[in-house]
Order: C-alpha cells, then structure tokens, then sequence
C-alpha cells in the first residue's frame, strides 16, 4: 500500500495526529536512538537559537523558547520522522525586515510584533493545510528559492558585520548594507572584532577540516562526528571564559548579558487589525518561503529511508508549529536544514527525538542561561556568518546558463532585486518573473511540420528526420496547448505557411501536444475552418486527447468541421493520401 | 508570396508608409468607390463624433476634431484598407474614467489632460510598434475583452441615462450609477426625457426594422441600406427642429450650444510629470483595449476580402492616429466595429476613403455646426444607448459556461468586477484571472497511462481505448511541459503510480505533449531517476522533442539517465517487451 493510500486508509484522528501511529509501535531500541540524536541536536541548538533570535531582532532567549513548545507541537502533528523545527535563518532575517517596518528592535512592541507574525504565519499555515492547498508553493521554482537562499545569504552573512565589529549596520538591502558598514567601520570595537575573526576561523576549520583531524587522532568515526557538531559549543564556551577571564566587556565587547531562567513564558499575540494588515503579506511569505524550505529537507531525508511525507499535513505540523511559538514567546519558525539533517544523521528514528530535545533545551533555558551572560555577540555572528554562507550557491547560475536563459533569468532576477530591493520584494519579484517567463514562452510555441518517418507509423519534424510528405496534403504540430495567449500567433503563422503552398488541399492539426483548447483558440479554430472551407481545402485535427475531445463534443466546432478528426496522425495521412498500408 | 513574405520584401519606406504601395495603383473606379464609402461615413460620423465627445466630457467639437487628422494619420501608417478611425464607445468612456480623476469635467485643464492622455497612448502604441511587440495584447483573452465590453456597455448605456433625462448622474461603476439616478430620479426634465425616450425608440426602430419597411416599400436594396445609415442623421435634425421651433430650451431641455466653426485647432500636449504619471497606467490600459478592439475589426474586414494586416505595423497606424488627435484638439482614438462595417458595407477600397471622410467633417466642422445649436444633448444620449447595447452579449457567458468552467470564470470576474470597481480595474483582473487559471490547470496536469491500440503502432489512454500491456513496463504520459508549477505534483502522482505496481521494472515518460522542461522539472528527473534505480527500476524517456532534447543533452541528466531515450513510444514499448515486429 502506497503511503497515500495508507493515509487514506488510516481512520481520520490518527490523519491528524500521526503520533498516534507511530506511537504505538514505539520501543527500547527507537528510544535509545532517539535519546542520543536529542543530545546531539540539543547541543547544536544552543548557540544556534540565541544566534537567530539576535538576527531576528529579538532577544536571545526567544530563540530557546522558539525551540521548545514548536519542535513538540510539530512532533504531534507532521508526517516527516526526522524534521527539526524552530528558528532557521532566513526566516529569521525575514521576520526582522518585517517586524522592523512596524516597530524599534528592542522594545516591547517589537517583541509583540514578532508573536502576532508567528501567530499569523501560523494561522495561514493551518488554513492552506485544511484546504489542501499546498500546491501554492509550487509556484516557488527552484531558480527563484536558489536565487532567494543565495542573496538572502549574502545580505544575513554581511549584516553580521555589524555584531562581528561591534557596530550597527542596516542590512535590508546590500546598498543599505554597504553604506552602514562604510560610515560605521570608524566605530569598529577592535577587541570584539579579533574574537569574530577568531571565531570565524575556527568555525571554518570545524567545518571544513575537524572531522579529518580526529579521525587523524584515532577516533572512532561515531565519536569524530559528534565533536564536530559539538564545534560551535566549544567556540562559545572558550569565547565566554575568555571574555569573563579578561573582563573583555571592560573594553567595550557586547555579550548576550542576563537571561531569564525560565521555562518558555505564556504569551498572547495581539491580533490587532492595524498590526495584522501590516504584517500579513510578509506572514504569507514568510510561510510559503518556510513551508518550501522544510519540505524540501523532509522530502529528501525521508526518500533516504523509502519514507513519504503527505505536504498538506505538513501544512498543518508548521502551522501548529508557529502557533506554538507565538503562544511561548517565540517567532516565526520553520524546518531547518541542518538541524534536521544533524538529527537524521545522529539516527532519530521517530519525532520523539524532538521532543526530547525540546526537553533538552528547556533544561537548557533553566538551568544554562547563567553560564551565557558573557557569552559575546561577536561569536554568534560568526556562527551565523559560517552557517549562512555554507548557503550561497553561485553555481546554480551557471547551471542554469548553460541549460536554459529563462531559468537564468529568473534567478538573477531573484537575486538582484532581493539584493536591491529587500526579501520581500525579491521572492515576489522572482515568482512574477518565473510565471510571466513561462507565459511568454508558451505564448510563443514551436510549430513543426511533420511527415512520415521511413517504416514507421511515426511522424517527425521534416527539419530533423528523414520523413515521407505528400504534396496536398500539409500536417503542423503545434507544440504547445491552443490558448489565448498564443491563438494570434499560431492563426498568423499557420496562414502563412497555407500561403506558401498553395497546392495543399488538406491540413491536419497533428494535437499529440495540444492539452487544452480555450474559448479563445476554439474561436480562432473555427475561423480558420470557416476560411480554408471558403478555399476549398479542409481542416483536420489527429491525435486529439480525450479531455481535450471531451470539451470540443460540447461545442458546435465538430459539425462545422470540413474535414475529419482522426485517432492517429498515420490513419490521418493514410486516409489523405489513399496510401495503403 | 503571402502576405508577411511580401511585407518583408517591401522597401522599408513603403513598409512604413502603406499609402506607397496602394497609392500607385489609384485609378478612377477606386475613387468614386471611395467618395461614395465617405459620404455614407460622414452622415453617420457627424452624430456619433458629437456623442462620443460628451460621452468623454468633452465639448462636442472635440469629437469632430478627433475624426479628422488621426483619420489621415491612420491611412498613411496603417495596414487595413477598411478600418475607420475615431473616438470609439469604450474608448471614450475609458477617457473619462481616467481624467475624471485628475480634473473637472468641462475645465480647460480637463481637455488639456485628454490631449496628454492622447499623447501618451500614441507614444506607447508607436514604440510598442517599432519593437513589433504587438504580442503582447495576446494576453486579453476573447473572455476578457468580451466581458470587458459587455460591462462597459452596461455602465455607458447607464450613464446616458442622466443626459437623456437631464439630470447628473455618476457612471464609474455600477453602484455609484444605481445610487445617482435613484437620487436624482426627482429632477428629471419631463420634455427632455420625452425627447430621448422618443428618440431611442425611433433609433432602435431604424437598427431593427427600418430597412425591411423601406424595402417594402418599393425602394432598392442600396437605397434602402443608405437611408438607414442616416437614421441617426434624421433624428438629429427632427429633434433639433422641436427644440428651436417648439423653444423647448426654455422648458430646460439641454442642447449643444454654440460650437466654434473651425478647422481642427493646432493644440500642444502638456508632458508634466506629476500628470503624466497620473495618466501612464490609464493611456496603456486605453490603448491595449483599443488596439485589440482595431486589430479585430480589422482582420475579420481583411479576411473578407482575402487581404492580411500586419498587427505590429497597425500599433504604427493607430499610434499616429493618435499622435494626430494629441496635436489637434481630440482625444484617445482607435478603429471602431461600427464605422468600420460601415465603410467596408458601403464599398471602401481604399484608405483614400478614410481622407475623403476626413474633408467630409472639417466640412461640417467649417459650415454645419451652427445648425448644430439646438440639437438636445437627449438625442445624443439616446444615440449612444441605441449603439453600445448592441454590444452587449450575454450569450457568451452561457457558451463559455459549457464549453469551460475556466473561460466563464474569466468572463464572469471580468463584468463582475468592472461594475463593481470601474473600467481600469475590470479588465486588469480580468487579464489576471486568466493568467492564474491557465497557471492552475498547467500545474494540475492530467497524466494517463497509456498502451498499444491492437494493430496499430499509436499509443493511447487505457481508460479510454481497448489497449495492450505489459506487466513490466509502465508507461505514462504527462500531458503538460514539465515546469516548476507541475513538477511536485507530476513527482508525487508518479511515485504513488510505481508503488501501486510492484512489478514493474521499466517505466517510460511518454513525452510528446512535453514541450518544455526547465530546471526545475530537470531536478526532479534526476532524483526520480536516481530512486528508481535505488529500487532497481529503468527510467525511459520516448518521444521526446526535438528543442526538448537539444536542452537535456546540454545537461548530465542523459549521462546519468539509468534507461533509454526511445524516438517513438512503439520503438519503446517493442525493446522493452522483447514483442516482435
């Protein structure tokens, strides 16, 4: 049985709440698993949520928060075993270009702001989820995700500069970037500056060359993994004591300073109406862009494992997800990629490794946070700097020059008015770009002309194949669904080649890749009979699909017809040319 | 030689200048044929030209203005022999939708912002032009323009309403109609509304009945056809008459008064910025409408006569059509249905035609417009109703409702909402909700499975057709290009397909209604590809396009493709089933 079928099969509450299938079956074994990937995934987490909440605008411990009760709500109610929801950093740097719009990074409203967007993002989540509508997102090509994700990249990995140096810059748009860090280099905190440098450094080697070195050292594999992951850790703990140790804050470096030690508080999102039409749209963004992201991930570790996931309930798992968060004194989140792929690799088997780490860091948000009042910012701008530009993919550009311009087109695009203009207007851009693309291609269709291939019943463009014509009788295959937006085109250029071959007595319309006849072709279709019959020849169509037959049998075309509709192009041209078979 | 193939062979200045090549051959048969078609154009223009003014807000002499030079300029540029040029119905109305917004009706600064608007949709018609980018008005389905024009109908009709009663109403939309003539019911004139609703009825009688009742009464067929052209004349007159022999002006029966007796007066467009950004989106909404609704005229004249336009040199025509009313006291104008039928009906051969019409009314500009004063401006509206309701067409709702749920979608939103929120509005949404319904079906293709039809070598659904399988091989045919909007959902249905037959061994992707596949689709290739090998299954590709494949072979995915790629799906089906010939 297909996993859509077994989801069709399964009674309704258990569609709604998979934990209760995989719940039933849960064991020793899946629990040991699922406790060490949770350990792993925890200690990766730390730095990672108080690093996003700071790009979001927020203060540090909202990042833990946003890791607890949404990682547990998704738990109940996605369909992907392995998925590590919470704080990611696009979505992150999204939620401070929107919640900067309508308040003061630092103050209470911006706090307030940033639950009514999760709360949102949330609710819209949920709705698409109930409508079954996830295929909105497929109108997120992938040139225009890979073009976001890259420019994206480059805008969050500059905005770290700021904390990096110690300074303030704007990081909206690269002008705006690169202006602020022009007129604030002045301002740079030498001492601050050095540990992100060094911070940097060692998070590159982490990444790149640490495993190796281990391995080098006569390390088991296993145990070489699980130090590399525990890098940024140990890039916090050395900065944190260094800065203690020094009294480094003396000389002006910024740490994350007094944390609550609290469980994630309970909080209300205002829904107030001024608020809720300015941060709509980006709520609707912010959604689609992480829905897209976090299926893509689930999608690809549960093909790992032969798994599927269903992306409508997935819907409802990051709705559920980002309501969590708005309720807990979070922010908008959504399936990460790395967590996600740190906590498959460490072998979570079931969701029940997110729970556990949710407990993890929970424990974490109690008892940890005193340790991290000098913890310097400087080190977590260089943990999102080294995780973000891990993100920037200019190859997609040069792939998609080679195979196609208009795939190209689109990812500049993407990338050039994200870089510009904003996030926003960039993803927009991009989707705008990516639909009028294929609008004026298909607007535009190839058109052969086709005969015979030699000891076939196979028909091929004459400008490709040796293929057998017959002089009176003329077959064009228009490539592409008869619409409106190319009925002009296709009417002027099938009268014109009839007014090059004047000895053509019978013209079929070969409609092997025609899929669709609007009103407006259907129109045109029948001037053209109408005006060939007054020419003496006739029109007629081969190859016509049922769907497509379904629709001309309702309408009047069939019996104006002057000529036949044939099942195949080959009993077509036999017919035409009272060839034998 | 065809049409385009002659248009490129043509020296460019004659393909610039028509009027070279159909000049040469001018001979004196053509010139009285042309006198005749200007004399029955001129009756019927002098009524309409006035109507169609006032329609726009305009003082009724503007209407004679923007009949007389654009008319000369189109028959020099353009390309129908046929095509009348003037102030059209929609047109007009369009107008004042859009200077209503930047100023009074009846103030100079109002003509000036008409002659801009002018100006501006010239400017966008000749550079649309010289790019030959004509296409693009392909994005106005027929539903579209047919909705579009029904609504306007219904709001012209509705707003002729208050001359016809002499009282003011507001027209824009369809709400603020209902509610101007319920409030101004009270203070309608008696003997003007007695003046227009004697006048519709007549007019209506004259459109429905009057050539039969001449033709009955003994007078030949041309004669018959001459005299009820001048209906609308005669109204004209008999009212008029009333007026000034009954003195019914001083009942309060509003007539068009004084008209200066001159040529066409030498005006300047102003190009101010703050204006022209007012006006820019209005002049290229008025002109798109206006060129399809010229370029549809004009090729159902041409294709009477077996002669062709070229759409790209008519935006050229149409452009200096309009350049001339900007510089000559008019406003927005372009090729009308009626007048144009008209012209043809009464034996046009030529553009020369359209030059005598022109001298026709600077005549009537020069001597007939004090016999104009005590026309009431009832008769005008009665006219205009008698005219637009004519367009209205409710049959094409109920055709397209069974022929496509999409295209009556398209007509529906398209009057819905230009009654609801204007003019500008209406057909931008409704070239939207074309877009997005052809996007949506696109991304929800159908896909059959396919087999042999016995004793043939074609291919063809099994649900549909009587075919032969094989346990092993599946085939199936995607009918649609594979693009981004699709490719999730073509992913998912083929997998649950596979995991419904676990016997399978070679599926094969039956491409030929695949006219595209970009990168996105490309992608999800290579991973089905790499999965059904995982699963020790072949992908196969058959049938695929020639463009199709130049591009797949500019990729890897042919290296990596773990089956064959087949030249016709027979070929495919014969290798894979080990079936002999």
């Amino acid at each position: 049985m297909t996993t859509a079928a077994r989801i069709a099969a399964r009674p309704a509450l258990s569609r709604l709440l998979p934990v209760l299938e995989w719940g039933r079956g849960y064991g020793r074994a899946t629990l040991s698993a699922d406790l060490l990937a949770a350990l792993i995934v925890t200690i990766m987490l730390i730095p990672q949520s108080l690093a996003y909440a700071l790009l979001a605008g927020l203060p540090p411990e909202a990042g833990l928060y946003a890791s607890i009760l949404p990682i547990i709500a998704y738990a109940l109610f996605g369909t992907s075993r392995m998925l590590a929801v919470g704080p990611v950093a696009v979505v992150s740097m999204m939620t401070a270009a929107a919640i900067g719009n309508v308040a003061q990074s630092g103050t209470a409203d911006y706090a307030a702001a940033a639950l009514t967007l999760a709360a949102l993002s949330g609710l819209f989540l949920l709705v698409m989820g109930l409508l079954r509508a996830g295929f909105l997102a497929n109108f997120l090509s992938h040139p225009v995700i890979a073009g976001f994700i890259t420019a994206s990249a480059i805008l969050i990995a500059g905005g770290q500069l700021g904390p990096l140096m110690g300074i303030k810059v704007q990081s909206e748009t690269l002008p705006a970037l690169l202006q602020s860090l022009w007129a604030g280099l002045d301002g740079a905190n030498p001492v601050t500056l050095a540990i992100g440098v060094l911070a940097v450094a060692f998070l590159t080697w982490v990444r790149k060359a640490m495993k190796p070195w281990l391995r080098g050292l006569g390390l088991g594999p296993r145990l070489a993994d699980m130090l590399t992951k525990a890098g940024p850790v140990l890039a916090v703990a050395v900065s944190t004591l260094a800065v203690w140790a020094l009294g480094l804050e003396a000389r002006g470096v910024a740490t994350v300073g007094a944390i609550p030690q609290s469980l994630p508080p309970l909080t209300w999102p205002s829904l107030d109406l001024t608020l809720v039409r300015q941060l709509a749209l980006p709520a609707v963004l912010i959604s689609l862009i992480g829905f897209v992201e976090s299926v893509s991930v689930a999608q690809t570790l549960a093909a790992r494992k032969r798994q599927r996931i269903d992306p409508d309930q997935e819907l409802i798992g990051l709705g559920a997800a980002n309501l969590a968060a708005a309720f807990t004194g979070g922010f908008p989140v959504t399936g990460g990629f790395a967590r996600s792929v740190v906590n498959a690799d460490a072998g979570a088997e079931t969701p029940a490794a997110g729970a556990f780490t949710a407990i993890g860091l929970a424990l974490a948000a109690l008892f940890l946070t005193p340790a991290l009042v000098h913890l310097p910012k400087a080190t977590l701008a260089a943990t999102i700097i080294v995780a973000v530009l891990g993100l920037v993919d200019l190859s997609a550009l040069r792939r998609s020059w080679r195979y196609s311009r208009a795939d190209f087109l689109a990812i500049a695009a993407t990338i050039v008015m994200t870089l510009a203009l904003g996030v926003e207007q960039g993803v927009m851009t991009g989707v705008l770009v990516s639909m009028v693309l294929h609008l004026w291609r298909s607007s535009r269709p190839h058109v052969a002309e086709v005969g015979l291939v030699a000891g076939t019943e196979h028909f091929r463009n004459l400008n490709r194949h040796d293929v057998q014509l017959h002089p009176h009788v003329l077959t064009l295959r228009p490539d592409e669904s008869l619409y409106f937006a190319n009925t002009r085109y296709l009417e002027t250029l099938i009268l014109d080649r009839l007014a090059q071959r004047p000895d053509v007595r019978d013209v079929v319309l070969m409609c092997s890749a025609v899929n669709e006849i609007d009103i407006t072709a259907l129109e045109a279709l029948e001037a053209l009979n109408a005006q060939l019959a007054a020419e003496g020849r006739r029109l007629h169509l081969s190859e016509v699909k049922g769907p497509v037959m379904d629709r001309l049998q309702r309408s009047d075309f069939l019996r104006h017809l002057s000529g036949r509709v044939f099942l195949s192009q080959y009993q077509a041209f036999r017919a035409l040319t009272g060839m034998t078979a």
